[in-house]
């Protein structure tokens, strides 16, 4: 009985995905080949597979079956932890009424067009109070949905299931008081040079170079392929069908390489998946924390690394002769390591970086508190970026209005970029220990042990466990920003020979 | 109230609609951009969205919908047609049960692996099997969907609306009596060289040049794109997303240039219904004969004439000098009209065309009406293929086995390829009369008086007509074999000097 019950849970859960799933195809399509005219039936197309996948998450019918389900203590401890998830998920969707999901998306799509007019025009105006609206919708999802200690830990469990305000706080006053005297350490010395990476990089030289670097990591054609799109992503339809993205620009070679490297981290992640947990928890990835852990692992700790250069730096410069033939690999090690704070969120080092979401933590905890109102932002944006990265925003376009996340309604995602740092360095540290000349195998261009390590630790378990127990599962404790730590100061104290 | 009623019925269609454009979406990433491993989740998405199309389709709501629109009298016209035509639909795939879809979907799953198998071995009777159950399937469905006259009309309904067998042996009769005869005319006569077609033409130079003949016959590029895949088609996700493909063989010039402008004219239909119409009858190709019409129309009667290439041919000379530069245009003219049987239908000529489609037209009815059986089949069509086209059939592969169309279980498909020609030199010679100077326009590639005329003529109509009305409504007749004729003796004549 219990064994006809978990099939149909199955074969449920997997039309849900296949309609997921062309969803994305959809979303793809829009970002690499829609002709413009398009784009209207195209946005009428997937408000329909929306509305059908909606339906199928919340159909009676799963309900029943899931409650049944989490009863059957026959199941395997794999099948239980599925039911549980898929248990939450159900109930969570439940708690939104017709009312709530149309007045929610209503706003959104206002908020987004408004926010497209705001940040063209440089004016904040057109845009707070479709913002505030837009707030107060969150602030009432906080409480649809409920939470055991801050409200804001609703609005992080839709991205990093688990997470709580309060761990975070902790985490963000670590970064804080290291990460502040660190950066200040590195600004009071001389800047290295990194000029010839803005020089005249041929597109389609660029393009080959990058699919030979996914290559390298392991990325499977077979399973993929990439595309050039506006903004660099990575979607899949299936673990055998995981595609990405990347944007080549002529006169910064940066762009290309770290999208390149980013995003194949990201796609590694899905390729690992099993095909065998299809539409199951235990065929998806944990956390967007998670799922950032393994992008920023190959970018910043393999791909920013000096070994990753030493095997691939000449292939650079037999593609580019005219600008890196003078240069050498630690130059061009330094010049991709260049720490500096910005204004730009997208374009920040890894180090910086941090305080950029850093202060969206803050600002939007304030938000869901109430501690703050809509048409304070610009001030409050500004003086946080004077306060943590010492630079005055000459324009809300360049501050406050610069990321898209909240006119789409995502509170609670930014946190889980710093995140995934911060995992990737605890990872990483892990791997080193276990995978005996690991530094020496990236030195000489092999990724692959390193990558048959991640589809071990992490990619084949799906969310079997949570973020937190993956972390514990793989490096003994939780997570701990002294990984990270550690490895910037290593890492920076030879760059700028602190 | 019948208003509420309307408006009801419409967003039913078009939620049908916005599931059938996903998929046709995902059909065409799967011929071309797909990686080899997405094949098998991307079977399974296809077959979910197909479910859940047909579950939207035959639901009681929309039943009782169409059934009391059907009695509303205060209806417009062009609605009472599009809710005659809906119910019509509806009725249709009720007949159908369960059992009997899952029987024939299996059946066809089995039928097209088993052609595939066969056609790669040259057995024929790996597939008779699976091609028997097929039939006989085939013959029940004729029997579900219900007919007046012959059963194979039930067949010929699926694709062409209301064609009955008795007109088809009508007109195949007048095919059979007129252009037998006038194709020995032409065997008689001394073959024209077209041997500097199979030169090397390189793959790029292909591609701009198919890329300026779609441009110059309309084809809307914000509204489409063209791509590459093994197999030419055609597919669309509204009227303003119509996307064709191509296929280039640097050793053939014919393969772009009649797939590019085959697929534009299909394409230029779709691109002419109307968005207001979208997912309504009124939105929809009345038939595929009058689609065929459209592309044929493009490629026989504009296409492969010469005033047509007295506009475009300096292109091809600049663009392909080496092979071209000594070619007259009335040489080259001559080389794109050679007429002699052959074996392979896809490449046959304008005129021996039709003796493939009358073969598979006379099999397909002698088959539902049990006159020949499977086995049979072989030896039945080498006896046509020597009594209409006068060759041998040295192989099956290169006989029986060559199409896709009875492994999908599509009969009554192959006769509308016929008809669209016809069709087209019917609509073509009418254009003629009401366009002033049409001939004089495509010498000086002006296609955009030809282009207005059949968008409104036919595209803007979408299924308001019949294919009967239509044709009556443009040309004041009935479908005439006569117009077909005139137009290829005219023209091989002049190619033949008969």
């Amino acid at each position: 009985m219990q064994n006809t019950n978990y099939a149909k849970y199955i074969a449920i859960m997997q039309k849900i995905a296949d309609v997921q799933n062309a969803s994305s195809l959809l979303n793809w399509d829009q970002e690499t080949y829609m002709p413009p005219k398009g784009a209207a039936f195209r946005a009428q197309q997937l408000s329909t597979l929306a509305g059908i996948a909606h339906e199928l998450a919340t159909s009676t019918e799963l309900g029943v079956l899931l409650t049944e389900l989490s009863k059957d203590d026959s199941l395997a401890e794999k099948e239980k932890r599925n039911i549980k998830k898929s248990l939450k998920n159900y109930n969570d969707n439940k708690k939104y009424t017709t009312e709530f999901v149309q007045d929610l998306s209503k706003t959104i799509s206002e908020a987004f067009q408004a926010w497209q007019k705001a940040k063209e025009t440089n004016d904040f105006s057109l845009y707070a109070p479709k913002l505030e609206k837009l707030v107060e919708l969150k602030r009432k999802e906080c409480e649809l949905l409920g939470y055991t200690g801050h409200p804001y830990d609703a609005m992080l469990d839709q991205y990093e299931p688990g997470a709580k305000t309060v761990d975070l706080e902790k985490l963000f006053a670590d970064v804080r008081s290291q990460l502040v005297a660190f950066v200040k350490q590195i600004a009071a010395k001389p800047q290295n040079n990194d000029a010839f990476m803005f020089g005249f990089y041929d597109k389609d030289k660029q393009w080959d170079v990058g699919i030979d670097l996914l290559k390298q990591m392991g990325y499977d054609f077979d399973a993929g392929r990439q595309d050039i799109s506006s903004h660099p992503f990575t979607t899949n339809f299936s673990c055998q069908d995981v595609r990405v993205t990347t944007r080549i620009n002529q006169n910064d070679l940066n762009e290309m390489i770290w999208s390149c490297i980013h995003e194949g981290g990201h796609a590694l992640y899905e390729q690992g998946l099993l095909p065998s947990e299809y539409g199951l928890p235990s065929g998806e990835y944990i956390s967007l924390g998670i799922h950032e852990s393994q992008s920023r692992l190959w970018e910043n700790n393999v791909g920013r690394s000096l070994n990753y250069w030493k095997a691939n730096f000449k292939t650079l410069q037999k593609a580019f002769p005219e600008n890196l033939e003078k240069i050498s690999v630690e130059d061009f090690y330094k010049a991709m390591n260049i720490v500096k704070p910005s204004l730009i969120r997208t374009s920040a080092d890894e180090l910086t970086y941090h305080f950029h979401v850093l202060i969206r933590f803050e600002i939007e905890k304030a938000l869901i508190e109430g501690k703050i109102q809509v048409n304070e932002l610009p001030a409050y944006w500004n003086s946080k970026y004077k306060e943590y990265l010492g630079i005055d925003v000459p324009s809300d376009k360049q501050g406050v209005l610069q990321d898209i996340h909240w006119s789409h309604g995502s509170f609670g995602y930014f946190p889980t970029y710093s995140l995934g740092s911060f995992y990737a360095a605890q990872f990483f540290a892990q791997a080193k220990k276990e995978i005996p000349n690991l530094e020496n195998q990236l030195e000489q261009g092999n990724m692959l042990n390193l990558l048959s390590w991640l589809r071990e630790k992490v990619h084949k378990h799906g969310k079997y466990y949570t973020a937190e127990e993956l972390c514990v599962e793989i490096t003994g404790e939780k997570l701990n920003f002294n990984y990270f730590m550690e490895y910037a100061k290593v890492k920076y104290k030879w760059l700028y020979q602190l």
